[in-house]
């Protein structure tokens, strides 16, 4: 069960059809699909929310329209109503940070509301006297007051990340041990001397600076590969290896590269 | 010194003046105030983005425009660029949440930027090249692609709040100790029982019941104030009460709740 699907967005006296489409576009970015419009503005211009929307034209297909916020949260065991930084009850407000781990999990089992106000104010108190939980968007005192789509968006990302379903691409990147960094230093080390960046006497010292230079970040085997096929070639430049080219080899290293 | 000062936003080849005006007004919601346009559209509508920033307009006119990446970021030492889920390198990026106490931290002594390609796709290969690290916001795979207003929103709100200057809006509402909650408890037990909502057998029980719906969240003592007025009030209506109206109490007890 995806909590997610319990968690509608709940948009009282919206205006603004460009705020409604980027907001269908918000939500799904985000996994959340479900969109209650309570008396939307009369004038709303659908046609600009379809362009707004995208690809998330279903979500704005798909919405419900209500004609109060009692009717629009009736079923939800958990209210979540957004209000501003200067706004009543401002000292009972949480974060969307916060409070999204107690929406996620009660969205386990019931089903959840968080609403919005109209753009040009907020919630009246009577639209508020629903909320379970207050909700307030992290803000600046100098420009407190948010795009509502945009306030959508944070919320829905933060129950989205709240809701772990975010996987990071990743692709494993073994990290270099120690025998292959130190193969690598020792081809270094040759190299410079070879190629006559430093002679025996100073060695030591520019090795270590080279080893705090690779030392700082995470090196992966890749990385060494690459490090090392750059060592043979400046030596084979110079005269000092064996006699076969080894930019085949630098070639491989570039493929492991990518 | 605040970092957020020196961290600018870097837009790549932008599109559409209502982004761009959103843009501004998102960067100035979160505190981050420097934007530079790589090459924005010739086309570009800045009359929109003059609407669309309303009280950011500081910000849209302050803007800094050049033309390549190469200029935008010369001078600085954190370079963070955006990439899709897909898109190339995408296995060594970080989510914003991730980066955003690196970015803040380099940004305590040096400039850092965050950098957006344009609207219809993303940063070049070229435009990326001067990246330090690579940064994908976190979406859903059903719908990845974010609207490029909506992507800034969520790195400058990152940043705002790695920055830790958000100070969530807190009256002190002092919890209520034992004592106070056991002469609550007590006035609830002999009330129950004066106006017979249950009889001398099953009090104990039925206190159990009260503990626990009234236990399971913070109770203030202003709360417990309200709770002992209704029930003292209830005792007079009931007969039980010394001769005096409590009503005066449940008043106080009501301003209290404000």
């Amino acid at each position: 069960m995806d909590p997610l699907a319990n968690i509608r967005m709940v948009l009282v006296r919206p205006i603004y059809g460009g705020n409604l489409g980027s907001i269908c576009r918000a939500m799904k970015n985000m996994g959340v699909t479900r969109l209650v419009l309570v008396n939307p503005n009369p004038e709303m211009d659908f046609g600009e929310a379809q362009k707004y929307a995208l690809h998330a034209n279903d979500i704005l297909e798909t919405r419900s329209q209500v004609t109060s916020v009692e009717e629009a949260v009736g079923d939800c065991a958990v209210v979540a109503a957004t209000t501003g930084l200067k706004g009543l009850y401002r000292s009972h407000t949480k974060t969307p940070r916060e409070l999204a781990p107690r929406l996620i999990e009660s969205a386990q089992q019931h089903q959840v509301a968080v609403v919005f106000g109209p753009e040009n104010h907020g919630l009246s108190n009577e639209e508020m006297q629903f909320a379970t939980h207050l909700l307030t968007i992290p803000s600046t005192p100098a420009y407190s007051s948010l795009n509502l789509a945009q306030a959508v968006m944070l919320c829905c990302y933060e129950l989205y990340l709240a809701s772990e379903q975010y996987a990071p691409p990743q692709e494993f990147h073994p990290e270099a041990p120690v025998v292959m960094r130190e193969r690598f230093f020792d081809l270094w080390r040759q190299m410079l001397l070879d190629i006559k960046f430093c002679d025996q006497v100073k060695i030591d010292h520019m090795m270590m600076g080279f080893r705090r230079i690779f030392g700082r970040g995470y090196l992966s085997e890749a990385d060494v590969n690459i490090l090392m096929g750059l060592a043979r070639q400046a030596a084979w430049a110079a005269g000092k290896s064996a006699a076969k080219d080894p930019a085949a080899d630098a070639k491989r290293a570039d493929e492991l590269a990518k």
